[in-house]
């Protein structure tokens, strides 16, 4: 089975990639981009029969740093 | 408008870091982890209409390396 785990920075934590994403944009002339955020996209390839609930443990113990992180667990 | 963008290393292409982080998660004691990848995704605020094709010409010229990565655009 799949998972895949979004890391994003939490609201209101500084995201120096995603303001060098956005200047980088505007500089290359696309105007309108308003706001940029940048994160982490995980795809674990799990055994059948994992449960969400260990997915979640390992986003806890290693995938997010929940200070600061945020996460999301799709199947 | 907010447009999310998928970006991933293409199948065939060494991931190192996906490659740490399989074998953190086994050091970690998570068994039947056969295997990961790890891409970063990028949330864009978008000013109203912005085309998809914009964003994809964001993709093309600034967010992806198109030789060994692969992306997806989400609105």
């Amino acid at each position: 089975m799949k998972a895949r785990v979004t890391v994003m920075l939490k609201e209101g934590v500084l995201d120096p990639q995603g303001e060098a994403v956005r200047h980088a944009l505007g500089a290359l002339g696309f105007d309108g981009v308003e706001g940029v955020r940048q994160g982490k996209v995980i795809e674990l390839d799990l055994a059948e029969g994992t449960t969400e609930e260990r997915v979640r443990e390992m986003c806890e113990r290693l995938l997010a740093n929940t200070v600061i992180e945020s996460y999301r667990i799709e199947s």
